[in-house]
């Protein structure tokens, strides 16, 4: 297939490795990605360290169309993406007119509210775009194919939604799914022999424990409809009539 | 400090990748690995694809104590982890006979019982070691530094809850939180300011939108408990008097 686009996700943030905060914005951007066909290759969680962030852009950025980043752009201390980013491209970083005048407008148009915390928001790499957003006056930006965003959910959801319309999408895979109500080891073979005869669909078996019983979800994957209508009605036979003992 | 125990997760799941499916075992390691002093570096999330899951091993089990992976045990075509693993490492696999024997106990005894499907569960890297658990017969196991785990919830928990024994333990870093209610462009520079006066304590603000107003909780770490409360203390200072407008 020559239309797969591909893209990573690069969350920064100690509080994710720490287990203080749970990540729910891998969860978004790779739904909201499938959605449109872009295929979501990687996902990295690094923490609040230079070299960690330098060397994880600058190793995604190169293996796929898009890489998508959360977190770090705010004003405190301990936000160090955009001077990561400038420092990953080798690019020069200083306070962007148009996000200080996105932060001035938010801030009530007074120039004394623009104190140096603040300002830190509207420092961007030197060639950046910028990622505004209906709910925080902070940009987010956009350095060649990385899309720098914030952290906060609601913020990076809105920042995801402003960037999307901008990408190249893929083909819109098409997926079915069937769930088995018995365990994995009894449905492997005849699986991987409806596997065989489809290759052009992919097929995963997606285990889960429910009230101490095994089952799995068994998701087909693919760009004809026709064919997926097929491999779903075999996936069905895999189904028992009634439950295992 | 030379204290540092580091460790590293690799989640192996198109599942998470395409949206499907929210990790959960990311938080769940980080949590127990944080409590017992061990410092989790850095995560990945990648396809079931062979290329992407050896590479990401050999990448990091160079780089930190431990590595664990979740996903791609089971019996199914697409559970390739093992074979991915004595890939990366450059070594054989085959049928474990320990774990043959605890496949054929767990279904019942009988021989005819281990199909090839189920069979396949017992291939193990031959030279790693065996992670039992109480919720599946089919173990995980241990290849030097790295252990690797089912990707359902309620067993990837019961082998980390046998893993954790076996590993070196770092100091454990102590923590306090104080919530401050107010943006963080307020507070970023008294903050600076305290962080600079403590430089021994780690101190991140992580901001949150709650009913469409921002705050952030401010998280000190260390392994002094008279200095944490010290600069506990100083955060609180933080804390507004009344809500900002």
């Amino acid at each position: 297939m020559s239309q797969i686009v591909s893209a990573a996700m690069l969350v920064i943030g100690d509080e994710i490795l720490s287990g203080r905060t749970k990540d729910v914005n891998v969860n978004h951007i790779a739904t909201e990605l499938t959605a449109v066909g872009i295929r979501l290759l990687e996902v990295r969680v690094v923490a609040d360290d230079e070299n960690a962030i330098v060397d994880a852009v600058n190793s995604l950025r190169q293996q796929v169309d898009y890489v998508f980043s959360s977190g770090g752009i705010g004003p405190t201390h301990d936000d160090i993406t955009a001077d990561c980013m400038a420092k990953a491209f080798g690019w020069d970083i200083e306070v962007n007119e148009e996000a200080r005048a996105l932060l001035l407008a938010g801030y009530g148009g007074d120039p004394s509210s623009l104190t140096e915390s603040r300002l830190r928001m509207a420092r961007i790499p030197v060639g950046a775009s910028l990622i505004t957003n209906a709910l925080s006056w902070a940009p987010g930006f956009v350095c060649e194919n990385v899309h720098v965003m914030a952290g906060v959910p609601s913020i990076f959801k809105a920042m995801v939604a402003e960037v999307l319309p901008t990408l190249r999408k893929g083909a819109v895979m098409q997926s079915v799914t069937v769930r088995v109500d018995r365990g994995e080891s009894v449905i492997a073979a005849p699986l991987a022999e409806i596997q065989a005869r489809f290759p052009q669909v992919g097929i995963g078996s997606y285990p889960f424990s429910e009230n101490g019983k095994f089952g799995s979800n068994l998701v087909a994957r693919g760009d004809d409809a026709a064919v997926l209508a097929q491999v779903e009605a075999e996936l069905k036979s895999l189904v028992p009539e009634e439950p295992d003992k």
